[in-house]
C-alpha cells in the first residue's frame, strides 16, 4: 500500500467563524479573482461520486488544470483511487466526523493546493444529503449525484439538497431495469425544487453520459 | 389523497437538555418499565428502510403489538405507504431540517402513541449514515440498512453507524449480479467496527432472509 503514503491527509479543523454565508462570498470572490472554478459535489453515501469523479477526470485533464478535495469521515481510499485512477492530484480532508464542510474547512483544503496552477478544483464532500446542503462552501458551483438505486422520491425527501443544486448526476443509468426508477417523474421531481437545475443522467459504470457532463462542466469554466 | 389526512404528523421540536445520554438512559428504562422495545432503524437515503419495514411489518404485526413513527424531514409518503401497505398504526414525525433524532426528540413522538397498548416501537431514523449514529434516541436496538448499491466499503467510510448497531440489515441483495459487492468482505468490514453486530442479508423487493429477519427481531422482544 504504498501510494497511501504519497496521499496527503489534511485533518480539518472546526470553523471558528460564526457567519458562514459571509465567509462563502469572500471565498467565492478571492476564487474567481484568481481564475479558480470550484464544483461542490455531494450526494448520499454509496452514490458513485468517486467512480464519476474518475470517468469524469479522465476526460477533462488534458484540457484543463484539475484537482481534487476529498472529504471524508476518516477513511483514505478515495483520495487514493482517484490519484492511482486518473493521476490527477488529489488530497484526503478528514473531517473527524463532522458531517459536513463549510467555506472555512473548504479554505483549509485549498490552502494546500497551489491555486495558481489550478483551473478547477472538485471537492467531493461527505456523502450526506441532509447536513452539506445547510452550508455554503464558497463553492462556484453546487452539484449532486442521485444514483437510481436510492428512488425517484429523493428530491421530496430532501429538499434542501436539490434547491442548491445547479447540476443534478443521474447515476446507475446502466441498472434502471432493476429498479422501480421513473426518469421523467425523478426530472419532474427536481425542478419542482429548482427549475433552473441542470440534469445530466450518466452510468459511472459503462461511461454513458460522461462526455456530455464533460462538455457540460468546462463550458461553465471561465 | 384522501390517506394523507389519516396520518397524524408530528413536528419535532429542537430538544432542550444538554445531556442526550443521561436522557436517553432515562427513556431506555422508561420503555424497559412499560415493557416497549424501541428498535431505532437507520440508514442512507434510499437504503430501503420503508419497503424493508413494510415486508417486516406484514410478517409481525399478528403476533406482536407494533407502531411506527417515521421521521423525516419534510414528506408524509413513508407513514402514509405503512399505514396503507401493513395497516399498522403510523405516525409522521418532521424534523423540520434537522438531519438526527435524539432521546427528547424521541419522546415527543412516543407522547403521540400509547404505551400500554404496543409491544415494539419502530423508529425509521432521517436518512443519513453520519449524524443519527452520534445521537443516543433512548432506543432498546440500534439497527441500520446498508444496501448492495451502496458499496461494500461503507464500514470503512461512516464508522460510528457501524459502532452502534447491534443489527446490519444488507438489503437489495437480489441486485448483487449487476454490482460489485463481495458479501464477504462487507461483513469482515462491519466486524471490524463491531464484532459483536448480528448481520442478516435480505431483498426487500424479493422477500428473502426477511423470514429470518422477523425471527430474529421476535426474538428480541421480552
Amino acid at each position: 500500500m504504498d501510494d497511501m503514503d504519497e496521499v496527503k491527509i489534511i485533518e480539518i479543523k472546526k470553523s471558528v467563524f460564526a457567519d458562514n454565508e459571509k465567509d462563502a462570498d469572500a471565498l467565492r470572490d478571492e476564487l474567481k479573482r484568481k481564475g479558480v472554478y470550484l464544483l461542490n459535489l455531494m450526494s448520499a453515501p454509496g452514490s458513485g461520486k468517486t467512480s464519476t469523479l474518475i470517468q469524469l477526470l479522465n476526460r477533462i485533464k488534458d484540457k484543463v488544470r484539475v484537482a481534487v478535495m476529498e472529504a471524508d469521515i476518516d477513511s483514505d481510499v478515495d483520495a487514493v483511487k482517484i490519484k492511482e485512477k486518473t493521476g490527477v492530484p488529489s488530497i484526503q480532508l478528514h473531517t473527524g466526523g463532522m458531517c459536513h464542510l463549510d467555506a472555512e474547512m473548504t479554505r483549509q483544503g485549498l490552502d494546500n493546493l497551489n491555486l495558481d496552477e489550478v483551473d478547477l478544483v472538485v471537492l467531493e464532500n461527505v456523502g450526506n444529503l441532509v447536513c452539506p446542503a445547510e452550508f455554503d462552501t464558497g463553492a462556484t458551483c453546487n452539484a449532486m449525484i442521485l444514483s437510481v438505486s436510492e428512488g425517484d422520491d429523493k428530491p421530496l425527501k430532501y429538499p434542501l439538497m436539490f434547491t442548491v443544486c445547479d447540476l443534478v448526476i443521474i447515476n446507475k443509468m446502466d441498472v434502471v431495469p432493476y429498479f422501480d426508477f421513473d426518469l421523467e417523474r425523478c426530472k419532474k421531481y427536481i425542478h419542482l425544487r429548482n427549475s433552473q437545475a441542470q440534469i445530466i443522467p450518466i452510468s459511472a459504470k459503462t461511461g454513458f453520459g460522461l462526455d456530455h457532463l464533460a462538455d457540460w462542466l468546462l463550458k461553465q469554466l471561465p
